[in-house]
């Protein structure tokens, strides 16, 4: 099974060279201004594993990088893939048809893969495969059956192309929680994003423990009013992301059991579950809940080596077009 | 009354300036990286609206701010008060103290500013007066009684700092919500923010007419799998913030009725009410739910006049530092 990241998760050139050293078969972006970020830092390999919308602007922008590069997008809907045909087929970009397995979000049926697949390729792109994501996986009970409902899903889309007489080289899957509880041999391709870092969603998912978290923000105690301590890690630094079943808005490394009760632009409230309280001006590493999110808030990674620190520029930050 | 809005909203020094040139005392910022670059704009007058830990770096940036400015700080406790004047009674920088009136975020009791006050004087600080943010006014029910709140913890702590010999010169207070409730005569400044823009929480306390909202995402529609209408104004565009209040995560200015019912990174799912579907490739307006956020989230806003758009920088975004 072929690793390709999800970049998204960390916007970081000097990460993805990481992965790439290590063995990954290219990336995944979500959007072509993260992959001309990447294409421009030396990754041409990228699957933009999105329904991308795609019009002139965007045609002109996918054939500067297919010139040079190998690029897939993603497609769920026959008009879609008729008019990725009509713009991208003199270009060489590639298409691989997204199926929902079970998040409701983007993605055909996946009995319906076949008929995308087959007008994409009467329109002279070149289809790759099929791709899902089973963001349903996110919820402490649903690793399992989302793997499942995956597994299925992309079993039943991959029939339907190979039944219309085209070839499927890639079937593409798997988030982060459910890739665990995937059986071998469903994906021919990965792309976890959060797995990078973690978080403390994966954290009180049980995906990832927190010792193997590798991103905290630095937080200084403001204030301790009232006996609360307040830290400056707000939703600016943190992201307001808060799924259904977190236990409040971050957690910190040193002080599991804490809880951050209250957050706003630049104020965390956490209490501390008994705890001393710290005094105003330490430091205390806080584990965003969602590391995609807080990342894309921030200029730089700052990577803690030897006691010193360097920037690691957030290279596609904000890229969302 | 004077109007010092809170800058953290648009980080914008045009928003600023034309703010500025309609009467505007000067501006309320969150942290000394807003204030520089504001400062860097030509806006001089600056009140860092927050608790600051003063260490030596911050010393030297507000040293640097004070020298051809005028700069005030919150402080929130008598060793706050202590430390800022050591640092920082050379410079000239003002202190106003904080208190908490029912948010429970930072913020001293009412009746401890008087001590408050007395500890910033004695280190050599001016103390300009009060001030409170009454953030628990953000609920649908909560709008009148934090505005009572905030009136009654003002008149407090006002007479705790002139009980003890100091003068009063500034009771500063307000929330977008809570102003309108606000009796003639408890403020002598205001510090709302998002008045600016408005944004979907303010459309569904009731606090701003949908029609007075002057900032939107300008979504593509990118599937109708499923007879799903998806966006991509995700959380990335939008920020994923959702007040207990929120009937989803952001509203469609020309769809009262749809909600967006899942939203992720790159991704917003419309619910439409019944309405038809629009095409793939459409346009929508969506109005986020807290603008101060999604604004953070843009290297730009694109001002739209006479149906050209121009871009005004978020020159401040992502200062929280």
């Amino acid at each position: 099974m072929a690793l390709r990241p999800h970049v998204k998760t960390h916007k970081s050139p000097e990460i993805a060279r990481l992965q790439l050293a290590e063995g990954a078969a290219g990336l995944s972006v979500a959007t072509i201004g993260e992959a001309e970020v990447f294409f421009q830092h030396g990754c041409t390999d990228l699957f933009i594993a999105y329904p991308l919308h795609v019009d002139e602007p965007a045609t002109e922008r996918l054939r500067v990088l297919a010139e040079r590069g190998r690029i897939a997008i993603g497609v769920d809907s026959i008009d879609g893939a008729a008019r990725a045909g009509r713009h991208l087929a003199p270009y060489g970009v590639e298409v691989v048809v997204e199926v929902d397995c079970g998040q409701h979000r983007t993605g055909c049926q996946p009995d319906e893969a076949g008929a995308v697949a087959v007008a994409a390729a009467r329109s002279g792109l070149t289809v790759r495969g099929v791709f899902t994501f089973p963001g349903h996986s996110y919820g402490p009970d649903t690793m399992e059956t989302a793997a499942a409902d995956e597994a299925r899903a992309l079993a039943t889309a991959r029939a339907a192309v190979e039944r219309e007489g085209l070839e499927v080289s890639v079937v593409s899957g798997g988030s982060t929680p459910s890739l665990a509880h995937l059986d071998a041999g469903v994906l021919t391709e990965a792309r976890p994003g959060v797995y990078v870092f973690g978080d403390a969603q994966q954290w009180e998912l049980g995906a990832m423990p927190p010792g193997s978290i590798a991103l905290a923000c630095r937080a200084t105690v403001v204030s301790l009013a009232g006996g609360r301590a307040v830290l400056d890690s707000g939703s600016k630094a943190l992201a307001a992301d808060r799924a259904a079943y977190s236990t409040g808005s971050g957690r910190l490394l040193d002080h599991p059991d804490a809880r951050i009760v209250q957050l706003s632009e630049h104020h965390a409230v956490v209490d501390l579950a008994g705890a001393p309280l710290p005094r105003v001006g330490d430091q205390l590493d806080v584990v965003p809940n969602h590391c995609c999110a807080a990342v894309n808030l921030a200029d730089d990674l700052w990577v803690e080596e030897d006691d010193a620190l360097r920037p690691w520029p957030v290279a596609a930050r904000g890229r969302n077009g």
